[in-house]
């Protein structure tokens, strides 16, 4: 089968030939139709990641056909009885195990979900890492509740995208930063309320002004930023943190945090469970993950150069076999 | 009456003689038998606290007598309607309202509740503002389960010797640390499992062998020593955050809080609920609170410096009107 292998450290995986794994039993061998890029395959690619190895197939998103059904995966396996955190044999498909750039990708059965129906394979495609990890930082760890005031930072991202949508759907007042006008724009054109651009010294102002404060606050950021966040919480405000691009957070105020009874929650991936939850509320809501750009498995490399620009808005789709019924 | 009227700034308050207050319809005059005093006294006093008047009554923690019951008082008022956080219209008693420091008290009689039946009255003095604090941040905000491995930190002040009391008869593993290796050998007394003084550099990898790691912290200090504490964290840990005398958090990681899944709850003080709920935990478990020092009412100079030293085990008292019979 062809397959993006990761060869080497900094060098953009390639096509190449691999023999089509064998399941055993229990697993299922699932021929994939599109598969999505993350930010940890750049990460893994450019060896900021634990564990890696070579050779490898990356990929943690993918959809497309087993036994006759339309599939998408859930790329965290082995997550454990405690639903408050992984198990410590949790993994993410793509990395120990081989991932869904490839024409086929080996499971645990249980790791296969119908695909919702009203999506096709490239939409399927983006959502379960992104749309996991969104689910569970917003509802399972942040409990948004219905016309909650919502900030959500950095919302080019995959998560943060989602994150968007779903607060809307779930019929929050959805506010967003990023450091593009563009993207700000897009997202009001999605339903958030407004926007500020955090490569302009006022934007906590601008917020303030705009929102008055927040009752939850999705973060993927960390660093400088931060504390502000804390100043534009409400009273009960929840914090979800599900990344730290910008490093460690300097100067966080304990008495803001005390007085107005915030929670600063972390939160990665989700159980079982959450990706159930998360098939059904996309299913309700029939809500649509945002396509930025599909490259054919061939053109790999450019997939990954695209996602690394960070210019993207919504996920970057690699189409891997648009046609169920021919074969190669 | 006699009181303890603070008159001006960095003066502690001296022994005056006042009007006793007439109760309106709905409050109540309880007779103090015992007051004890919190370090929100100390910081009034220096000026470190917003909307300080002149002249005024401290204290917020007072048992007494009622209508012929003997009778605590919840010093949190008009928490209002939201169980997850005080409204703006939350005060705390001994200001603005004048306080406990006095041989009579005006407050809203639902602010009364009897006192438990197996306390004295100094040690039900210790028990309202310092009680509810600990019950709140440990039970309310971390949900502490049995069993679990619990940190509470500087173990001398008032709150955390109460929430590390609590968190034993919750029937957790119990750590502490504190500045005094006495006060630690005296939490160990109590039940504490162990303990490290923060004074001493190795503290973290003191708890860390000791311990292993927590699933609850309890800590009033922030500042730098914080970023040690998520490190010290369990998956799915809590730490709650009821103070921050050491000041701002330097360089807190994204990546430890997402990863581990680790809650930082902002808490203070507490509902009415939580107030009934802890003095039903201190029944129940016919929990103690440490009494430090008893002084007189006379002598309130010297109780406020005792609390001012920082040497204190337990609460600094007041003894007011220790026989309920004798009429002044």
């Amino acid at each position: 089968m062809k397959a993006l292998v990761l060869q080497e450290k900094n060098v953009w995986p390639a096509l190449q030939e691999v023999p089509v794994p064998t399941p055993s039993e229990g697993e299922a061998l699932v021929r994939i139709s599109a598969a999505a890029l993350n930010h940890r395959d750049i990460w893994i690619v450019k060896g900021m990641y634990p564990g890696i190895r070579y050779p490898v197939i990356l990929g943690s998103d993918g959809a497309g056909y087993w036994e006759g059904r339309e599939v998408i995966i859930n790329p965290g396996m082995n997550w454990g009885d405690d639903p408050r955190v992984q198990s410590k044999a949790f993994s993410i498909l793509g990395l120990p195990a081989n991932g869904t750039l490839a024409e086929y990708v080996l499971v645990p059965q249980q790791q296969v979900y119908d695909k919702p129906p009203h999506l096709n394979m490239q939409e399927a495609a983006a959502l379960p890492l992104a749309g996991l990890t969104a689910y569970r930082v917003l509802f399972t760890r942040c409990g948004l509740q219905p016309g909650e005031k919502v900030l959500i930072s950095g919302v080019g991202g995959g998560v943060a995208l989602l994150a968007c949508q779903m607060a809307i759907a779930a019929g929050a007042e959805v506010y967003v930063t990023s450091g593009s006008d563009e993207k700000i724009q897009r997202a009001i054109a999605l339903g958030a309320r407004a926007g500020a651009n955090y490569r302009k010294a006022d934007w906590p102002a601008r917020l303030k002004e705009e929102a008055g404060g927040f009752d939850v606050i999705i973060d993927s950021a960390g660093g400088p930023g931060f504390p502000e966040l804390l100043k534009l919480c409400r009273p009960a405000a929840r914090i979800g943190v599900y990344g730290g691009t910008r490093g460690a957070i300097p100067g966080l105020s304990p008495q803001l945090l005390f007085w107005k009874q915030i929670s600063i929650l972390g939160s990665t991936m989700g159980s079982d469970e959450d990706f159930r939850q998360m098939l059904h509320f996309v299913n309700t809501h029939r809500l649509r993950p945002i396509v930025d750009k599909v490259f054919p498995l061939e053109e790999g490399p450019r997939a990954f150069e695209r996602l690394d620009e960070g210019r993207q808005f919504g996920k970057v789709i690699v189409s891997v076999k648009p046609h169920p019924h021919k074969r190669f």
